[in-house]
């Protein structure tokens, strides 16, 4: 069928030319007019015939939600706009509200495979209303991956977004544990071939897993990690797991302990542990030993401080 | 070649099974005389030709501890004795040393498989010296699962219990960070095919994985888990890792709150908890209105609790 | 100076009469008519003198919401609102653009003390432009405690309920500190007597502090608190400084340990550790053997399931 | 009375000091001749009269337990030890029955009180038969602070450095929430007066307490403490707290919370954030792109990675 994409980067480009490998018609827009297929939305829509599919693979935000005025001007009653992005899963509430007052469906896909999505296919986790879902299918079919799985209509406008979030935030849990595993492997000098075991762990273990098979690659590449620096970034993904979590009074304290764990990689130097130094300080080291001197080392405290590394107890 | 199996319950009975099926010539040993070839260790270590293998599965502590110390008596020099149960790395040592000093070898094993072991291997983590592992290796290879991995030699005595011990971790860590995701779309009801966003990570996402396997079987039998109780047991080894972690001064935060999670789950009523409460009826609530009734509901204090049930700010 | 109250709950009450007791001329509206001095907002409007100055102290959200909304149709240019509910900090902003929008100036007051606040006095912590805040600083001396500290103005609008916001996220983690301390105790048996030992902390350590003397109090009425369920609301102060946080990119781990520990005392049951106990059962428990009985209790494996409580290792 | 003083650094020289200001005959012993009154613990031993009390104020682990065997051979039967150190509970079993068998008494006590103990007094949590702990009283009531409390008699041997640990335990719990509220408000620029809100908790408000009085001096001292570096040693008893939790099973979530971003703060780069960034690479970035490049790049992919900085979806 026919489908215009805006959007044509690493996601949205490799989409596109997975949609014309199974037979599908795409006009793609970007804002780079080398890789563009027409010179503006208004163009793409021209070139569209009714009733149109835009799919929209821009990031999350700004981004999105201009492309979304745009087309909701552009667009006419019956036309459907997707949301392939990484969008919270409260802006698609707000998108369908302003699309569907112009009679233009819209529906949130998360959309998960990386740069192995073009040829493994993508997984996608669908929101939205069942007639604007159908109409969407033949789309769905061929970029999701092939089998049974990696494909659910979530629910309603909103749900394929916060099912993708989920999962954002159970892969967060997930690379967590790994990393915390290999680095008290690393830290003790009890397992000396630490890639081995990994790699030995990715057949007949309970943790075998595709995320397994990355890390057995990455130490392939580089045995101990020693090329990278530990700074992770998070996406939004992470942090809106977290705080529908905390909105909902739902526990997760292992995914959030990968956030921050995330949060912290990106210090310099922790602003806390400068306030826990300064009580430590205060309560029993030398700054207070110093600002106190006289009542710790008067004459009449012949032993005060003479085992000099002792750190008084408190 | 020839082996004693001492244990044949759920995990030594079918890998005994693995091992005839590969051809392998084992006698077994189990405190069941009906399900035992032998009447005891004794004639166990008879009816094996030296030098003998016997491979201990038997729970960890105090059970294997008086396996070895019987075989440590039984053996003769040149012997190997296998521990492929989950004890602690830290017993491995003292176990090849008390064999050590009557000449006869030690291996660990950490085993990998649980019930699907039989048909489809074990992962094996093997630590100990290159000359006993040699000797084991037709045993290893039967017992792994094919293909290339599912097989570490991780390094000296007790690298094998390390490693494994360190599997145990990351799997509490992955199966909280799946637990978390599970509840948090369940505490929402955003997604309405719950079941169906799992089933549908199984292909072309990120967090595809055995364990998902098993959780998607899981949520067929029991959509909604509404059979079971939140109620989690712990091995040892969830605790070792962290115990170890905190002995080598790594931080294992995603690990460490699995296993606290799973210390909840098993409390009837949170006792931190009720000091938390006591705290908060201290500085607010009615327990010291009750208290203190006199001075906050005097007559000079007209307004005092009448807007019932809001509580004191603090 | 004169000024008008709204709320005359716990909170509200006491503060009124504190003021009172220290001169001020309070008039007071509450929505409860037997605790009011007035009819309603305008009449409260209406008598008090221009420029007026109104402390509203209603629950946070649209308590607050709508107080506000009618204060700003019926009180005039110059005239000053001040919110020391718990409001959110974002909410504060909006008041004040909202009132300003009138010429009616807006300040915002996190305050602390609770049912001891009228004796005591109350911490104050004071968001809001320096023209307004002079104002109010007779209101604010006679409210606050003695001494040189019990007061800051902390920045422009929102800071003080900013400010207050981060002290209950503290007051999260201590109390949740002294709580796992207190869980630990009882847990073991090393200690006798428990209640002696928080006592004995309350001189000459490092933890003293408001909270040990209150949980003393507590424990001095209920020694082993089991009176208490352990179960513990959290107000919306813990949720935001956690959310604040995660904004911010800042890790809370201890704080937000403790905000979590509050939801799972509300659970009857853990939903993530349902999950948890599934896929146990999954791997290694009943559940599995039950489905894959054929498998591993066939007549060609003698030894399975012999050793009842050993449970499949993984 | 009089006592003997092994070990006169900074504690024990105070604790010594504030003996002596109290009437006590004490006599001490130091490593180093210049502070101490004998020349070896046999001539502290000769000096005293039977029976005996000795303290043994040293570090923990190797001094003391050195110490002990020392004193077991010299003491005689009545004697009595007190370790006064941050023994671990476990080793005071050990030391009691060592002392015990020869008819020595032994006496654990936890102490608190840091640089300000000699002026304001040390908290003594003790652990000991009451035959012993009552013969130690006039020491105990000259040490402890004024008041009555400040002591406590926890139970039998190894009570005294439980209840110390605990506290030392409940301690990095405050601590590390104080520190990440800091953080937080340090973060953000909604509270421009920090320091000023700090000093203004420490009246009226819940938190209030002697660490906040010591952070208020931190923060005078160094406004924005940026002369620290966030970096923050851990001593034994926050590590065996965890661990004696993780034996009992009991959650403690902040308080490993706390331990833990110390244990981060050590490091020059996180080693589990490395894999985090090496995995995050595999699925989605530039380690990956270029890896696969020709299957991302390709001709029949013409949009692919146009859009620089969007990394993948995963």
């Amino acid at each position: 069928m026919q489908i215009g994409m805006v959007g044509l980067g690493k996601m949205g480009g490799n989409m596109a030319e997975r949609l014309r490998r199974a037979g599908h018609d795409v006009i793609g827009y970007d804002r780079h007019p080398e890789n563009s297929d027409v010179a503006g939305l208004d163009e793409l829509v021209q070139r569209l015939q009714a009733p149109r599919v835009v799919w929209v693979m821009v990031p999350a935000g700004d981004p999105t939600r201009a492309t979304i005025d745009q087309l909701c001007e552009a667009l006419s009653p019956g036309d459907i706009v997707v949301d392939g992005g990484n969008s919270h899963y409260r802006d698609d509430k707000k998108h369908a509200d302003q699309l569907g007052s112009r009679g233009i469906g819209f529906v949130d896909v998360g959309v998960s495979g990386g740069v192995w999505g073009l040829q493994n296919g993508y997984a996608l986790m669908v929101g939205g209303d069942a007639e604007h879902v159908d109409r969407l299918m033949p789309i769905f079919q061929s970029l999701k991956p092939e089998g049974e799985d990696g494909y659910v209509h979530a629910g309603t406008v909103g749900a394929g977004h916060f099912a993708k979030m989920v999962h954002n935030g159970i892969e967060y849990g997930i690379m967590q544990a790994f990393a915390e595993g290999w680095e008290l492997l690393e830290a003790t000098d009890i397992v000396t071939d630490v890639p081995g075991a990994f790699k030995s762990w990715r057949t007949g273990t309970v943790i075998r897993s595709w995320l397994l098979d990355l890390l057995v690659r990455a130490l392939d590449q580089d045995p101990d990690l020693s090329e990278l620096k530990g700074y992770a970034e998070d996406s939004g993904e992470g942090r809106w797991t977290v705080q529908a979590a905390v909105d909902h009074a739902v526990p997760l304290p292992a995914i959030t302990a990968a956030l921050y764990a995330r949060f912290s990689s990106r210090q310099e130097d922790s602003p806390a542990m400068k306030m826990v130094a300064a009580l430590r300080n205060q309560f029993g080291g030398h700054a207070v030993a110093s600002a106190e001197g006289q009542r710790t080392k008067g004459a009449d405290a012949p032993g005060a401080d003479v085992t000099p590394p002792v750190e008084a107890q408190h």
